[in-house]
């Protein structure tokens, strides 16, 4: 495929390093000069790193290309990449340009962290294959990209969207709805946010806050979500003994920390329970519970491991 | 040392086994019948788990006993660790025996999660060597042990509970005030909260959501926590950039996911930067980054290697 890169900063070299080590046409489109001189550098840096992950890239690779005319750099672009500033009246014209240039079955997508397809789109003639990819930095390691179509972006164009990031080795999930700091960034706003206020209220310092997170939370959920480790947190009983056993003090602790509780009715616990189960019902508790503890065991074994570039 | 478990269900099993493979004589103490086979099955099904860890146990050693009298249990313990039920009565009235039985120089610490020491040791003659140790589930495999003194207990009691979690490999920190939920379950809880309100909402799915959270932030923490996540968001100008570039953001999103916006004033801003510098000003924003992708990458290894046990 030919996939067009708009901007070189960090986030547009390492989607180009992504793309152009799973064989597509790369082409990057900045209009700051030396950026050339930059991507490569930056693709230099990063190659090691890619290749223990097993993705070969080559920073002098004929595959990529740089392109400073913008008609020039989308004119033959299976998918456009854009990683521009984060300032709407930029994105809002530059698709305007855009879809002038490129051919009428090109997707286009976004990286933007908080501007939605929707606003994006606005001025577009033709907004149905406009939408967000937004990645977790670096792109190039890190699995998650947020598919978030826009108001009027077509079923079709989405899952193209969706089939071009997993193809990618990525985890794609796709929002239903747009909604500011679409999933990941809101939960890392959430904690930040009880972070920030117990160094401030002096309960903890920066480094022991840290640790905390690092020794227990973070390798908790580098080996499954929220919602599978409260599945796991109720024992034999699973979702229904977790939200018996700790749904009123959650409730009590949110009051405390301030936060507005999200009521945990019995609707709402049995409407999560039955996406629970769905999801992880095929496997027993004991089941799912020795493969976290296997997987928590590899992670500290990783973790201890002197790195290989050390 | 001689260290007594009181309560023999899965945390007190769990803490048995990380005593006895660090070489210390365990005596478990509960009333419920058929402990010792339940604690002895309990061990035999760790045992695995603990040997990759380099951590050898023997469910039949002969440092473990059981006794279900508790002055029998408690005569000769330098530490006692309390893994009974969260009631505040039950946990009172047992550190009372506790006391009148032990020797004057026992550290009696409590696994409770959420029952501070201040309450627990309300009734108690000898409230100063009384603490938590909350360890985050299960204790044999987390790292995390958070040291939570209550306002009676001495200062030397709090430090040999911490060079006591830290001569078995944990990660101790030292909690600087009683709040509820300690430090990992408040962040913990603000996560599920975010997590059940985007599922309520019709945002993202619970697979989805769990794969979010596991593929980016998960992967993120688990190789350093909400603070040196910001330095290293920061690019080259570390968390000082980072404030600039986020601190509007962050506390926008905050209204909008309806949390009560904790200040990030100039002053805010300043002191946080100062710990945080003072944490990881020894190395250079390079050498972090550097760090944290060579973790990553090799977590996202040992996540995709299949486990010893499949």
């Amino acid at each position: 495929m030919h996939v067009t890169v708009i901007g070189g900063g960090l986030i547009g070299a390492s989607w180009a390093a992504l793309f152009l080590a799973h064989g597509h046409r790369v082409c990057v489109h900045d209009v700051a000069p030396g950026v050339e001189a930059r991507v490569r550098q930056e693709l230099q840096r990063i190659q090691p790193f890619m290749a223990q992950l097993g993705l070969p890239l080559d920073p002098h690779s004929p595959a990529l290309s740089f392109d400073g005319d913008l008609a020039g750099a989308v004119r033959q672009a299976d998918v456009v990449q854009e990683c521009g500033p984060e300032r709407l009246a930029f994105k809002q014209s530059l698709w305007v340009s855009v879809e002038s240039h490129c051919r009428p079955d090109a997707l286009l997508l976004s990286s933007s962290s908080g501007i939605t397809a929707s606003m994006q789109s606005r001025k577009m003639a033709s907004p149905q294959r406009m939408l967000v990819g937004h990645p977790f930095n670096p792109p190039h390691l890190i699995p998650l990209v947020e598919v978030v179509p826009g108001r009027r972006t077509s079923a079709e164009a989405t899952e193209r969207a969706r089939q071009f990031y997993l193809a990618l080795g990525k985890q794609a999930i796709v929002l239903r709805k747009e909604i500011p700091g679409f999933v990941a960034n809101r939960i890392q706003a959430a904690v930040i946010r009880e972070s920030v206020s117990l160094v401030r209220q002096g309960v903890v310092s920066v480094e022991d806050l840290d640790t905390a997170v690092q020794s227990s939370l973070g390798l908790r959920w580098a080996c499954g979500g929220p919602f599978l480790s409260a599945h796991l947190g109720g024992g034999a009983g699973g979702i229904g003994a977790f939200f018996k056993q700790f749904a009123g003090g959650l409730q009590l602790l949110w009051l405390h920390m301030r936060l507005r509780p999200v009521l945990l009715t019995g609707g709402a616990q049995r409407a999560l329970a039955q996406q629970i189960e769905q999801r992880y019902g095929a496997q027993s508790i004991d089941q799912w519970a020795s493969r976290r503890d296997q997987q928590q065991i590899a992670l500290l074994q990783a973790l201890q491991r002197p790195s290989q570039s050390e």
